[in-house]
């Protein structure tokens, strides 16, 4: 079982930085945001809070970024952002990637700390939904990425044990969560994304699906 | 007993900001560095690594920001970030501020994410030593904030229940960390902050360590 992570990794979030920027260029814009939601994820996990679901996190994030630069968003420019999250296309390397790992026996997972229903409309969005066996959101844990419930939830979906299984991301700190209840790495060098020695190191660095593929296969 | 939060509460990381911002403008800076910096810090406690010290983040997260600005960071580079964290400044209201809450009886104490040494050192370069009963670094407990344990040995430390303390940060994270626990939280609106209402609401939201004052005194 190979699963994968999506916004990011799997999928060119490319529409949501254009939305975000186009509100807060000089705040850091997109990057500041998709940090600030994963510091509100990574904090509802650390402090023991009930879980708040992804929507309303990058909406918090969103409003941050935007009063960080001085103004306070919209309404209609949150609709954007949210909008740019069903539009995303997935990156060139994706769908071949997938076809040649799954024609070599491979069964595949989508896991995501979106919502259920956003991860499903995005890989139909994104004509990815028949190249998974599961698409799964963090929701059905109530524990979001890198904590440990839902990688152990990923390998009861599989019915296998968490080492004969893949976690891949472009998100160091995705697979260190992986790797910490004993799923095999691999690390998608999207651009921009390093891997940090703070965390252990992945089991392969590749820079697309299609290497990931040639490993795998 | 007040707690107060250094970096960015009480000290003006304004040398660290030039220093990052120095090497990598475009990439989002000094923001983007230090959101990885907490998410460095955050991952530790969500995946249960073994404790890895502030510092060594400070330079991973230093690398990765670098990087995503397509170069490689150099020693000579870290050590203007480096030293800058040891130059830091008392925001104006600092003094003042502290000093009218001891006058009216209030213990004090530093608690930060930074090393002992670290923040000692910070405290005597911007003059505020003699202003603290404690200054304490979550190094004691291996445990970063907002996790549990530091704001618990703060307790401990200072002999009160923690309903009988008062949390004090810029940092919504922060706060929502020391609520868990069952702290009092101030926060304290420094420049760019806004608090994320993915948190339950603080009990004070002030403009400077001056107003804090007005209102525990």
């Amino acid at each position: 079982m190979i699963v994968f992570d999506m916004n990011e990794t799997t999928l060119d979030l490319a529409p949501v930085r254009a939305a975000v920027d186009s509100v807060a260029p000089d705040a850091g814009g997109f990057t500041v945001f998709f940090q600030k939601l994963l510091q509100l994820s990574m904090s509802v996990s650390t402090t023991g809070m009930d879980f708040v679901a992804f929507s309303s996190l990058a909406r918090h994030a969103f409003d941050a970024v935007v009063a960080a630069a001085g103004r306070r968003a919209s309404d209609d420019e949150w609709a954007q952002v949210a909008e740019g999250f069903g539009q995303l296309e997935a990156y060139p390397d994706v769908v071949g990637g997938l076809e040649r790992l799954r024609a070599a026996g491979h069964q595949t997972m989508a896991l995501t700390n979106s919502e259920q229903a956003g991860v499903e409309a995005q890989c139909e969005s994104a004509g990815l939904t028949h190249l998974f066996d599961h698409i799964v959101s963090v929701e059905a844990v109530s524990t979001y990425k890198p904590g440990p419930a839902p990688y152990l939830h990923a390998a009861q979906i599989a019915g296998v044990s968490p080492d004969r299984m893949w976690m891949v991301a472009c998100h160091d700190w995705d697979l260190a969560g992986a790797r910490a209840v004993g799923l095999n790495t691999a690390f998608i060098a999207r651009p921009k994304m390093s891997y940090a020695p703070t965390y252990p190191a992945a089991d392969l660095h590749v820079n697309d699906f299609g290497a990931l593929a040639d490993h795998l296969t």
